[in-house]
């Protein structure tokens, strides 16, 4: 036994918004730990750090394995999930304390937290405040978010599954537009807040013909009347025109262009949006007189098992594996994350460790480089750098030509 | 050469709303059509009877063919539809002597026509126009549409993968709106005017344990009141509620839901529909104050090739076969169709020709006894009725991780 050995269970939580290959991740994390002996139990956070707080801790030891293979085939947070903003730990420590509290009740030693920007701001907050206390415990971001803003890492998991969903939708779309000889203007919603790589993979649509006409991204403020003559412009050449906007492009002035349909906020204190492309249609349709009609991508870009990347989740498993690995070596307050390369040998994907307070809470975003002048379209740098994400199939199986996801038993810790 | 023996060219059209098999029945027919020694050449009108009427025919002879066999997992119209009413020829038979005149220029003397119902009624008119003014030419439909509303037939190709599609992305909604613990009401609404075919497979996620918890068809007249008692009850026993509403749901005097945002009407003079959910879910909020998100499946639901049915594609591809196989052997003035039979030995589907006047603008909806007894549900017969046809995957190959679709050369006869 090294110095480095630490004997004692683990938690997983998932938090933030739930993706494609979240539970590829969790899987990694949870087979990995499972069969390390240092690793006495795997426990699951039911929602979060939400669980962790109302001691609500699934026994995972208790699951079936081959069920839980299925977690590489289900989308979303098998294991539930929340939007908690834990508090400053100089301003209240109630929920650390709390926290602590249930880490000593079962001996917690490993903490893994699988989520986003904000989720990677709780594991940093709790780890540090481990730390600080003196509790011995290694703290690992596991990355996902189909927002792919998060610093430092190459791409996020999650991502490219919800590129890959994206761009074969564009294609399937472009076709269905392009049926009649009467005209058509498309305006398709896509997430992205402040970040623009979901909107851009719709490009990716383009390397076969079929993708959009024009793309306007969040990285650059909006102006309505260079997207109204881009639009008439496309239309009066082709007769059709398909457009990808991220739900988050916004006026000079900061003010996002749906802010209007604003109707609520989530519990971090973001606007919640959506309802954009349906705005836009009207305004398109005022200006032109043509037939237009708004897609949202709405839950289904984040949530298409079905069509996920096959890279994307094989390198979420392998990112799980690689944090539970790094953190029974000795590892801690670092977020497990991808150093890749693309060059004449193809595509390669390192795993990395980076330090939790330099991810958490900063945002990256498309390279202003990768956006055309114009500001609506991307480069061939985009391409290059999405493309071999989506590759590959999932191995999802059917049953009764229907997913069949995880059905986990739930056995709760007393 | 026996006295049914008729010897002539081919034309293939396709109308109406695309699907993500439409192609598969169109190259079932072409593919049938340029193996055969009576047909001299196989031509595809440009976008449905449009094509006809400009003379613009794409010679199908001059494809690659196994370019051509990528029509198998190409979403929509390849040949481009329309959405062409055409004339009561006892009224104005213009366009009746046009075709005619087409007809004897390049010597078709089989047309076939791939569509839904209203092209079933264009086919119809067609048939009848040649057999009064004596020109020996055979006529066949072929259907299309995700709908599934053509009479005697037990099922349009079409209708499975649309509803393939729909039950897979309601099982990963599903997932999605049960991550957080927060409550969430869902309202995703489905394609079908006047039929609750679509609307009705989204109880097949249910099957797996993932499916709405209630389900509105336009076969039942609309009240709000019993909806909101319904969604409120679900609520507040699951702290969550996904509801599948058909576009096409109405009140008791006939007026659709979604009037309020209809903005304008289709070609065919039907009402243009949309914007349903977003609209329910301002009703739904304002009485529960829960979190509530509408969801339009839209076009997606119609493309996603990528989701298809293998028994669909086969179904499809063969109808169009036997279509072009009946017509060579002297049928005309038919549509093929399906027969099916549905008990301990499986699911069986037999070919059958019906005539076209009995076909034509007659919509097949869901019978009243497959809806519960509430009208917020489908009974045991639809998912009896439904299973067997969603069997099967596509059998796209991609490329770069992304479909590879058919591109036409386009050549048209002078």
């Amino acid at each position: 036994m090294s110095e480095n050995t630490l004997v004692g269970s683990l938690i997983i939580g998932q938090s933030g918004g739930p993706s494609a290959v979240i539970n590829c991740s969790a899987y990694g994390v949870i087979k990995t730990a499972l069969e390390n002996e240092n690793i006495t139990t795997v426990y699951g956070a039911a929602h979060g750090i939400k669980g962790v707080l109302n001691d609500e801790l699934m026994i995972m030891d208790q699951e079936d394995p081959a069920e839980l293979e299925r977690m590489l085939y289900t989308p979303s947070s098998a294991l539930g999930s929340c939007r908690y903003k834990i508090a400053d730990p100089d301003v209240d420590d109630t929920d650390y304390k709390r926290i602590l509290e249930i880490f000593k009740k079962y001996n917690v030693r490993y903490f893994f937290y699988n989520g986003g920007n904000d989720s990677m701001d709780t594991c940093n907050k709790i780890s540090k405040y481990m730390s600080k206390v003196g509790y011995d415990c290694r703290v690992m971001g596991v990355p996902k978010t189909i927002d792919n803003d998060l610093a430092g890492t190459d791409h996020c998991p999650g991502f490219a599954s919800a590129a890959k969903y994206i761009a074969t939708s564009f294609m399937e779309i472009s076709r269905d537009s392009h049926v009649y000889d009467t005209g058509m203007i498309i305006l398709v919603e896509c997430m992205g807040r402040h970040a623009g790589w979901l909107t851009a993979a719709a490009a990716l649509a383009g390397l076969k013909g079929d993708g959009p006409d024009l793309i306007y991204l969040p990285e650059r403020d909006f102006d309505m009347d260079a997207f109204l003559a881009d639009v008439k412009r496309i239309y009066n050449e082709k007769k059709n025109c398909i457009v990808a906007v991220s739900e988050g492009i916004h006026y000079a002035d900061g003010t996002f262009v749906s802010e209007a349909k604003t109707s609520g906020t989530d519990g971090f204190g973001h606007a919640q949006l959506g309802g954009l492309a349906a705005r836009l249609a009207e305004v398109v349709k005022a200006a032109t007189g043509a037939k237009v009609r708004p897609i949202e991508l709405s839950l289904l870009q984040r949530c298409a098992a079905h069509c996920a990347s096959g890279t994307d989740i094989q390198e979420s498993f392998q990112s799980g594996k690689v944090a539970v690995e790094s953190a029974v070596a000795g590892a801690t307050d670092k977020m497990v994350g991808f150093s890749c390369t693309r060059d004449e040998n193809g595509y390669h994907c390192n795993y990395e460790l980076f330090d939790l307070s330099v991810v958490a809470n900063t945002e990256k975003k498309v390279p202003q480089e990768w956006i055309n002048e114009a500001g609506n379209g991307v480069t061939q740098e985009f391409i290059d750098y999405c493309l071999p994400l989506i590759q590959g199939e999932t191995g999802m199986v059917k049953e009764d030509g229907l997913p069949r996801f995880v059905q986990l038993k739930r056995v709760f810790a007393k």
